[in-house]
């Protein structure tokens, strides 16, 4: 199931961006939960086009309509299942993607893995597909929340060269929603909008890198081999449009340190085992260890620019190719609600394994 | 499932350090396929200790016994199983490993998860696990070989700020294995030896990045949305011990060029479609383009240092701890045949389930 | 996910009966399959309410949209998603059974898993939930056909102690959907019809046995061990609702034969190995053998009858119920198509399966 | 995964007849169960070879060895694998095998499916695959005992025509095993021995039912939809060799009743919901409801027998074949064990997946 994610908290979302609709089914949702189809709308609009000036202006309202698994308010434990319909279609904007394969987009590989493609819009390639990733991810946030206390933060610290100095503090969700860009630390926020601007005058694009951190997860989330948090979250990370790198705790930097200096070493403080430092990340042999889970993502500069650029057509012609109409400059901005959706699912669904294998059974 | 690995080519792996012994079932396999046992004992012996002098010089011969699957030299299509018995046991020198968790190893995160961990040479959390993926990695990799043709590399690019140059030709097995630190680039990895060496004299340990190349790869293997191949690569990589980064392509280095400068041109190449750069690592969307596919991994450095550190016990007392006995240095080295298997083992499952979507039916 | 069904050719069905849709998503469908929304909905007519005089007159027009996956008229290897909105409403119907389990219904048992239920009209626990897979099934089915010459017929073979004599010939679909029951042989389907008619009169119900037969199945198809082609029949049928038995081949009345006599000795036959019976029901050691595959399925008596029924409430108390409105009186009829989808779904999953291990590899 | 069962605890069996071994992986066994070798040993003695005058006299100890996941007496959470050498080999006994497939047998399509087949002894499709699903289920069945005082019991209940009285109590385990048939009703048991030599002495064999009771199931396991509690039983049971159908409550039977007559009245009794009959068989909408599950299994006859029978050959000539040697003339004493291995399996899962979705959040 390829567009499956999770195994006890499975969401499996459908659409591409020119079709009828983009959605999600949510299999596995504990019962009882409250919840409201604000809740949902409220995170799908922080990943709108149209929400700033540095985004794409496209207009899609993104109104998000829950088809099952509702009633009185309340979660039933049967599918979840919610659904955006598309807008903002302007087929004839993507003619010439019927003809030419975009460079460093999904359309040349599509069209190899299936021999053929919906062309409009990039298709399923489209990151209209996260609108289901968000609206499920809205869910398991709050599960998290009302369950375990657990808070997910992810926000902007690199744009190309401007990076956010180190911070130290937790950053409330104010801090990041205060600048377009979200970014915690306002005057790198604005030199990083600055950049945006600059670039998108060019018809360029730029990226950068988004950090995330997870406070309140307890000790003892994850598994021993293939299925190690770091792993799993890693995967999330990397199944998202335009990312080319994760890392976790010290990253590739901790690669230049000495045992020594990287192992944290482990103290009792107010009775609970914790850590003096956090190069770990959070996570050690593939599970939690009740430090903050802090990690980075890559994301590259956006592929559609309106610069010329050189490519082939579906006929094994070459040529040359321009975008035209709405695009991000920078994906960056609306990627920052998609990562703590993704998050937020990775974490209920080991939660739930947690207590399916250690939680259940006392002897 | 989290010892298991791999939608249709499935591997699961099971064993403690100090068990009776680990092992390997994989599921799936294709059947017909010849293969005999000293062709998996060959990769095996690349991970083996005591292969030199810059690992740990623990005696284990890893002895790898087939103990189902095969007949009169060639794969069933049933489950090929296979298992070593684990030798060089001291349980004497892990005496002080089951009152005090080792800084920066699963000792306390395992008890947390559990409740009981075998604490005999780190139990399950012991890099002897990955003895089972590179037997299973070994047939992947002979399937990729006889059916397309696909060549797999790593080897090691950085050991602690030692860095290789930029290398342009694909390395040869013979160059990688020529020094045992296997860094195809000789000057370099001669610094690299003396580096471990040199910390190793300190009880210390250093850290470094792993590249692998993969050449041959046809451009549709991977799937559009969750289970990219970058994605399932990135997760392939951070499952296993002591890593904390995963990049594709250009990485996080990416994220400082321009659209303009990151986009690779698509031109006609004798009738093929290609690129002339390659930043995308030889996937876009998801899905492999047909060019080589480039990524690299980091790895922490060792945890297990013969310095003292500052540690608490299982009755939570902050105590000390020192370790002793025979340690990797760097675990780098042995990791080159690790990474190549876990790439192997993606990219057969991603091929299988090619053949199964897009290769069955033509209408 | 327990909402989901096939490994490969994976459906996801979602939606209760009162709420907003019912809907299915295919995940894993080869893409290239020319498909319209009428072949679906022709398949949709079949188990609609409302088709006969013999079935609940329940409105329901039951008509499908198609949401994704689908391009100019052809599959696009994405995942193809499938709406039916819920029409005929009535919620006042239902209040009684806010209060009160319906015996040998789900209501309890929902209550007792999930300590919250959708009540009205039961829920997900509603027949309505077939609709995605007969949707679903339509699409396996048109696969099935196209690309191997397989065909799937289901019929009523018997209702109540009403019993089809021996059929020899493989049923055409015009003599199955002859009359409104199902059943090919004329003279019985009279007599079944009339049976239903006299039991609805009384506001009782009655079930019976449908017959599933495949021909044009190569040899190969199923695995050897868990997933064997007569398990997962079995675990499709009794997945559908009021099912209470599955026997393929010989079945229980096999258990009375000798080995003698139930043996299925092996012929030549046009240079093609075949057998001169079919105890086996076309599959040996779970695997398909060539002969028609040959199935059946119980369903019990409809549940929902018109008659007062001792019962207990939500609050603990004894209590009556007598249904109200409008029901099947046999479910048979309208399960026919179903039966012939969950068919088509399980084939085209071990058609697949075949492909991706024994078919991808050739050494 | 074809040689995988289970969500959650997860078994995944391999091994050939006369190969190496035949093993097992439990993986997702609750930790700190207390676990000896001997009560698995106890319950592969159960089925093993030459325990009784009415099964095969093969030699076969069957002794089973813990190769991880166990320490110092109790499971860690980690891969629990558990191994048989295969010992009492005669490979030149079945020389004839690997030219002539056996008619009823896999032989024919093992080789159509894979182009391969490990002829001995029938290779992976021998029943001592089944050892593996025997250790595992002694694990789960202890885990439903000290965790939740679930009891299951399974006894054969016809032999060819002869059935046993209809039985109120549940048999104890003591009734069952006091005579080699495993038959509850010592004058039916001795009636069902007596055929079976009889038929044996003919060189023939019988089949014949086997009833399976689970007690102390609580109300709310199983699923809504595909995964319901009677699908998974049927799988499971489905999946083991010989067997041809599966019915749960009233099964084929109750298709005769009306509505009026199978429906099971809800009365409050002790406080609690239960019902005055059970023709559901202890499950209403995939969902235990909390009365006894109730199950049938029919076994074909042994397809193994003495007399000459018409074939083909692996040339495709048509031949004659008499299997030699030591075989079961009847499978069902030895298959017991096997049932309620199984359905202990999926009662572990099912239990496991209740707890993740149901049991982990409160709200």
């Amino acid at each position: 199931m390829p567009n499956s994610f999770g195994k006890l908290f499975t969401v499996t979302t459908w659409g591409e961006s020119h079709g009828a609709s983009v959605g999600v089914v949510v299999d596995g949702c504990p019962p009882n939960l409250p919840l409201s189809v604000e809740e949902i709308q409220t995170e799908l609009d922080r990943r709108r086009p149209g929400q700033s000036d540095i985004v794409t202006p496209r207009k899609e309202e993104d109104r998000v309509e829950i088809l099952s698994g509702l009633f009185e308010g309340k979660t039933t434990g049967t599918p979840l299942t919610m659904m955006v319909r598309n807008a903002d279609q302007r087929p004839e904007a993507y003619a010439e993607m019927r003809e030419k394969f975009r460079p460093s987009h999904a359309d040349y590989t599509y069209q190899a893995k299936f021999g053929i493609r919906d062309h409009r819009g990039g298709g399923r390639s489209s990151a209209r597909e996260t609108i289901g990733r968000v609206a499920a991810g809205a869910i398991a946030q709050k599960i998290l929340r009302l369950a375990g206390g657990i808070e997910i933060r992810a926000f902007v610290t690199q744009i190309q060269d401007i990076c956010v100095p180190a911070l130290t503090a937790f950053p409330s969700r104010e801090e990041v929603e205060a600048t377009p860009i979200r970014c915690p630390h306002a005057a790198t926020a604005a030199a990083m909008i600055e950049r945006i601007k600059a670039v998108r005058s060019q018809g360029d694009s730029v990226g950068g890198v988004i950090e995330c951190r997870v406070r309140g997860v307890p000790a003892g989330l994850g598994e021993p081999v293939f299925d190690r948090l770091e792993a799993d979250l890693g995967k999330a990370m990397l199944s998202l449009p335009a990312t080319k790198g994760f890392e976790i705790g010290s990253g590739f930097a901790g690669t230049r340190l000495k045992g020594s200096e990287h192992n944290d070493p482990f103290v009792m403080r107010d009775g609970r085992v914790t850590t003096t430092t956090n190069h770990s990340g959070g996570v050690q042999g593939g599970i939690s260890n009740g430090a903050e889970i802090v990690f980075r993502v890559a994301f590259k500069p956006t592929a559609t620019i309106l610069q010329p650029q050189q490519t082939v057509d579906v006929h094994g012609a070459d040529t040359e190719l321009a975008a035209r109409g709405r695009h991000d400059p920078c994906v960056l901005p609306r990627a920052v609600p998609i990562v703590e959706a993704m998050t937020a699912l990775v974490l209920v669904d080991h939660w739930m394994r947690q207590s399916a294998q250690c939680g259940t059974f006392k002897f």
